[in-house]
């Protein structure tokens, strides 16, 4: 149990396709996702069907980490534009874009998010993070700077951008029109922060929304991840495969935000979960190895490296011999090994334990809804996430599976919300609304 | 006549409430415009049923600009999060923006403004500007860099941002679901510039729109805005307030536009024109001495320097005398004295030479329908502009009006077309399509 009490669940809005990269030819999938708006704000309709407390949107910015020749890029057109289209077409769900503290100007940031927030009625977050990439730098003319010069951004950018969110006071805006008083002049204040790598002087002329501003998200999961997450985030974007790894890794989020004064319930922690979900098993895997394609092969390379034994690829469609098994050694430096070995022992085939997805970005559920069902109650029971963020195998079918099958089990268990209690994503997930300090206090 | 063979329309979409200060506070007005999404929307849908070909959206980008206390800022909220909106729920208009070349990251705007034009299938506009406020660039916490180094970095900047958005070839895209290929990938070519103040590697993974790419708008009258317009812009935001003024403007962006090896056709100058449309001049005024409010008190005190007489605040409501006005000296140092002196004489009390606008930002039309066409048609005959960007007096009535009493006169003149021939912004400005180069020529 955490402090909202229920169980947080975001939706993974990547390129329009789906978390898999041979979603794009799955039948069914209009081929032009990537270039429709029509298809996310369906896809975010989806999910808010679903009750799901935000849509995610990551984020290089920019880079496409994929092979283009056979695969999408794994990331949306532009996240800004896509959330404004989704706000204008949805009432509930939370809206949170990945902007990276690297390679924009705080200023900039901070007014496109604020400007976001009032257009969703108060659903607007921001993942703040910083860009690691050479790729995503060079795409600014730049190297990659130091991790010390890009989290010391990061710690003034976030801190900037929050007070010019706050320059606008809660009260200031009056705008009566008898007595022509548009706003009080003394509670728009400018902010003057200079620090050693961005300034702004301010103020940002945008009033508050109706959860006063956007909640700061982080995604990471380095010492200064936390540190930055403690200080700042109301949640943290997680990756782990074991319910020990996310139970470290939401402990040392929660440390270090009661480090930096603050409740440790201040900051939730999210999972990251990869779903096929269908009738049964059988059916999931058969969809995950259509989806898998030429890519198979190249997981069935690495498989021989995790579990430390020669594979033969013409018995792929047979399980592992016992005696192959009896010589295993998962490898220590994989934290995936030890679920691919438990696969290999439960008798599936070569194809099938990859179709298992073991080899994957995130924990993957391939079967029916109850085994999503069972795998995050038994995460959130243990503390090992406030909730998860969903990225299903193909959006066009993936979302809707997930909603019909999977959430009346977690609501059906108390696991989950049934009804939206709110309109704002502070309200979803528990977070008091913020608003500047007031100067007359 | 220009090359189009009719002239150009486009409204100035500013704050959400109009042109006029006081125009918040007019009757029928939502004093909540400033923040509301769907005002935009509908403003933006009356320009489209009065087949305007833009909707121009003017910023800083951030700075205030006016005393918060009695009026609302000047600059939207977010433009590109503005016209995201208006994309989802208009066909046909174009959309353009402004982006400072001075306080972005190319690759930001490259990118923003390119999905501007997927969302809206080829209706985007970039206003290519440098900034000049000490105000925008306290935001930025830096001082305004000299002319030379914001007009280098634009230069730049639009050539770095034209070679991005054509950095994915025309015929790239494949997403053969079939054959499995998405993209080709040796027509998705890095782009590779690096400047003296801007670089990128690229690409930008973004595909070409139904227009290929945006179109660049430019508004500045400077030699470095006619430079900088001669090379890139298809379209200048002009402002003057005489025919002699906008036709010496028109044929310097013109001259610049050959200098730069281009077709002087090839870039419409737009001049700036402010109404209040009403059934009759007596209703116009009366609208405008019940906008300006205190504002009028500010002006009368200008307008005895610029007709160098001294004015008497309690005869405000009486011509003013044929003794004085032979005394009179229009200032040589605002070229707005004249039209000033010219209504004067005219007999009009000094409250409604006030109400006529002659100070204001462009020239200004307070009288019926017929008073804006007979302007625009004189203009556009003298070669003194290629279109006009409208900024109603207030908007929530004043697009309307426009559209109702003006549009039908022009296109009865055949000045003005019926129907939009095209779904683009190119089609609508008859600029050709732009795509990148392609490198197997």
């Amino acid at each position: 149990m955490n402090a909202v009490g229920k169980m947080l669940i975001g939706l993974h809005l990547g390129n329009g396709y789906g978390s898999q990269s041979g979603a794009w030819r799955m039948p069914g999938v209009d081929p032009e996702s990537y270039t429709s708006f029509d298809i996310r704000v369906k896809q975010a309709q989806a999910a808010e069907r679903g009750k799901f407390q935000f849509i995610f949107l990551p984020d290089g910015p920019g880079a496409v980490m994929t092979d283009i020749e056979t695969e999408s890029p794994v990331f949306n057109l532009d996240v800004m534009m896509t959330l404004a289209a989704v706000a204008r077409e949805t009432q509930y769900i939370g809206l949170v874009a990945t902007g990276s503290t690297t390679f924009n100007e705080p200023f900039n940031l901070a007014r496109q998010f604020k400007a976001l927030d009032i257009m969703s009625h108060g659903r607007a977050g921001w993942n703040a993070i910083t860009s690691s990439g050479e790729d995503v730098a060079a795409n600014y003319g730049r190297r990659i700077p130091s991790s010390q010069d890009r989290y010391g951004r990061a710690h003034e950018a976030i801190q900037l951008i929050q007070s010019l969110w706050g320059s606008w006071g809660k009260d200031a805006w009056i705008h009566d029109q008898k007595s022509g008083q548009f706003a009080k002049k003394d509670q728009i204040l400018p902010i003057n922060l200079q620090g050693k790598y961005v300034g702004s002087r301010g103020p940002l002329y945008i009033p508050p929304s109706e959860q006063g501003q956007p909640i700061i998200f982080h995604a990471g999961g380095s010492p200064n991840a936390h540190q930055l997450a403690g200080r700042f985030a109301n949640v943290v974007i997680g990756a782990a495969f074991t319910i020990e790894e996310a139970r470290a890794q939401r402990n040392a989020f929660r440390a270090a935000a009661k480090s930096y004064g603050r409740d440790p319930d201040e900051i939730k922690y999210i999972a990251g979960l990869m779903t096929t979900i269908a009738k049964d098993k059988r059916t999931a895997l058969d969809r995950r190895i259509q989806l898998g394609g030429s890519s198979l092969i190249q997981k069935f390379e690495y498989l021989q490296k995790m579990l430390g034994i020669p594979l033969d690829l013409s018995l792929i469609n047979e399980p592992i011999s016992e005696s192959l098994l009896e010589n295993a050694r998962p490898s220590p430096y994989d934290p995936r090994s030890s679920n691919a070995f438990k696969i290999a022992r439960q008798g599936w085939s070569v194809l099938d334990i990859l179709a298992h997805g073991v080899i994957d970005y995130h924990p993957v559920i391939a079967g029916p809804g109850v085994e999503a069902a069972d795998h995050m109650q038994a995460w959130y029971e243990a503390g090992a996430a406030d909730g998860f963020w969903i990225s299903p195998d193909v959006n066009s079918d993936g979302i809707d599976a997930f909603v019909d099958q999977v959430v009346p089990l977690l609501q059906e268990r108390g696991l989950f919300h049934k009804e939206y209690e709110s309109k704002t994503l502070r309200g979803h997930l528990g977070v008091p609304d913020q608003y500047g300090i007031d100067p007359r206090v």
